[in-house]
């Protein structure tokens, strides 16, 4: 046999089925321990068809040759299992700060990085003052579980506050000031298990509903905010020992100043435009960091764009020949069922120059709608 | 669920494996049947693990949206029993044509293509004067059934071509005269349900014992030669009534004049550079010519290379770290059992020039040597 590698991964929705399909032309073999029977990685993965906890799962992964995950809201019963047991990336520790606001932001602001001004609500007294402590407006955020907009509210006044964090359950919550970003961008970093970094390219994103809609590579920032994002994701990897791949979200302030907004402890949405830019992917970097192969920055060699492919009401399906023909354009599907407002997949678009890729996402958002 | 098609394949080693991957983001599903149960497509696809003939496995493939293959020597009575039953692409008339090099190199002909001199020998008595006819030198290839180089004899004498013949077993073959090219070159050219024709890359090659090492894009044949290929395989594309993609390899005379050497029903090693290029891969375009999807050319958007991964002797495994730290390499692993000269993967190199892909290439042979 040729190198033949085993990955495991806690997840098997489509950021699992992404990187099995990263992974098979490495030598890699995927296992997925995931619940759901129609999950979108058991298609090219070896699907262990049960719950998180499940101890024959737990098992088998921790039989493979490192472990990895999709989503940071796994159960603690689960790594805690596998730890110490096979190399799980990124480690316990890792998502243990990554999966809380308040200890994320309190982890990043001790690595060096700047984060949105905060305060933790986890009783009702602290909601007194909280508003004006981070500059009169904000976001209430759920300190866990978030993900994809939910979970948050945007508060103006101290009764929204109130109002929101009822809302909310009485739950532990971070509340954010907001910061008057002049973009959005995000960056990936794998860190091997011999403290090498590797960097993926600066991506600008667009957010609609708390969602992704679209990213473009390169980014409108300048090479030292470019520069500034490495810096920054670099010296967070370090701080946190992390072994795997990470991805960090930015504001962009006017003046080129990064503030961190969150960590996703893998590969993330913004990244997906590496499938199709010539250079590794964000998928085939996580395994490899995963699994502690050689790394290489995961960049494109040209521009590219993507643009996420959401479910449909009835009667909105999006018109697949119209995507088909569009020139640059790569369809990328996970096998899901239609929901409204659910990620079924996406398109990555490339091109010459970044002006062709951004008419060729124009055409892909006509035929999405 | 988004768009959901299946797609079946006669046979299930790499190049299924990789139209498989290839076909999954589309929305696609594949299924093939292949009686080897270590075949590298099971870890992607539905396998029906039985031989090409077995009526249940037939029946499967029948219930599918369309059927391909991924190689010419499928038994007649797998594709008599599939055809009316569900779209066959390429169809049983193209591969009764190019799984027999005397028809192939007739109907080449009666396309408008150029061909070596050649003589089919069916018949002890037809060696007689055949190597003269065919310029005093030449390769005597059995009719049908070869492949990387199997099947041949090189033959420079009367007594040489009859020893060689004897050695073929005395079968059919065809005795083709040498053409003294300038270099090896290839075209992938896909043709849909509706006519519209889409064409691949103009890639070099370079072969050793009958096995295509190397391939390399842009080729360094010029635009009017590169223009030429693309009007022959149009031309025999429309000429066989082919619906699905076929390969066409050329030798380039001196002047630029393209002699077809043979024809391919299916996608073809030289294509394999079209998975990292940015643009669609050769995978996708046989995919998508077969079901019927739109189509576009399948072209890189900049500079790309292949180096195949043989088997080894003991002691000779490639490097895997040396082949890893390669800039712009993109390993592709087949899960294959080795066996000396087997054909167990290959190495994508990408670059922004031809001479960067080069040096790369170099560095990935010094790695599996």
């Amino acid at each position: 046999m040729t190198r033949e590698l085993t990955l495991g991964i806690l997840g098997g929705g489509q950021l699992a089925q992404m990187i099995a399909l990263a992974a098979m032309p490495l030598g890699v073999r995927t296992v997925v321990l995931e619940p759901d029977a129609q999950a979108p990685a058991r298609l090219c993965a070896e699907h262990l068809h049960a719950s998180y906890t499940d101890p024959a799962g737990l098992k088998r992964l921790a039989g493979c040759d490192a472990v990895t995950l999709e989503f940071e809201n796994v159960p603690v019963e689960a790594t805690s299992v596998l730890d110490g047991q096979v190399p799980l990336r990124p480690s316990p520790a890792v998502l243990h700060r990554s999966k809380h606001r308040g200890r994320e932001k309190a982890a990043l602001e001790a690595a060096g990085a700047n984060v949105a001004p905060y305060r933790m609500i986890e009783t009702e007294a602290e909601l007194e003052g909280a508003l004006l402590a981070v500059g009169g407006q904000g976001i209430l955020k759920t300190a866990e579980l978030g993900y994809d907009g939910k979970g948050q509210v945007r508060v103006n006044s101290k009764h929204e506050l109130r109002a929101a964090w009822t809302e909310l359950g009485g739950v532990a919550c971070v509340l954010e000031g907001l910061v008057p970003f002049v973009r959005e961008v995000s960056l990936g970093v794998a860190r091997g298990p011999d403290g090498t970094l590797s960097f993926g390219p600066l991506v600008e994103n667009a957010h609609a509903g708390g969602i992704l809609r679209r990213s473009i590579y390169p980014a409108q920032s300048s090479d030292a905010a470019a520069e500034q994002a490495r810096i920054l994701a670099g010296a967070v990897a370090e701080a946190w020992g992390v072994v795997g791949l990470i991805t960090l979200e930015f504001f962009e302030l006017s003046g080129g100043k990064l503030v961190v907004n969150e960590v996703a402890p893998r590969v993330h949405n913004s990244g997906h435009l590496t499938q199709d830019g010539g250079g590794v992917s964000q998928f085939e970097a996580a395994a490899r960091a995963a699994l502690g192969l050689p790394m290489q920055d995961f960049l494109p060699l040209h521009p590219c764009g993507m643009v996420n492919i959401l479910g449909w009401e009835e009667g909105h399906e999006p018109d697949w020949a119209a995507l088909d023909r569009i020139s640059g354009a790569h369809l990328h599907l996970y096998h899901k069922a239609n929901k409204p407002g659910r990620k079924l997949g996406h398109v990555n678009v490339v091109g010459r120059t970044r002006e062709e890729v951004l008419a060729g996402m124009e055409q892909v958002e006509a035929a999405l709608s």
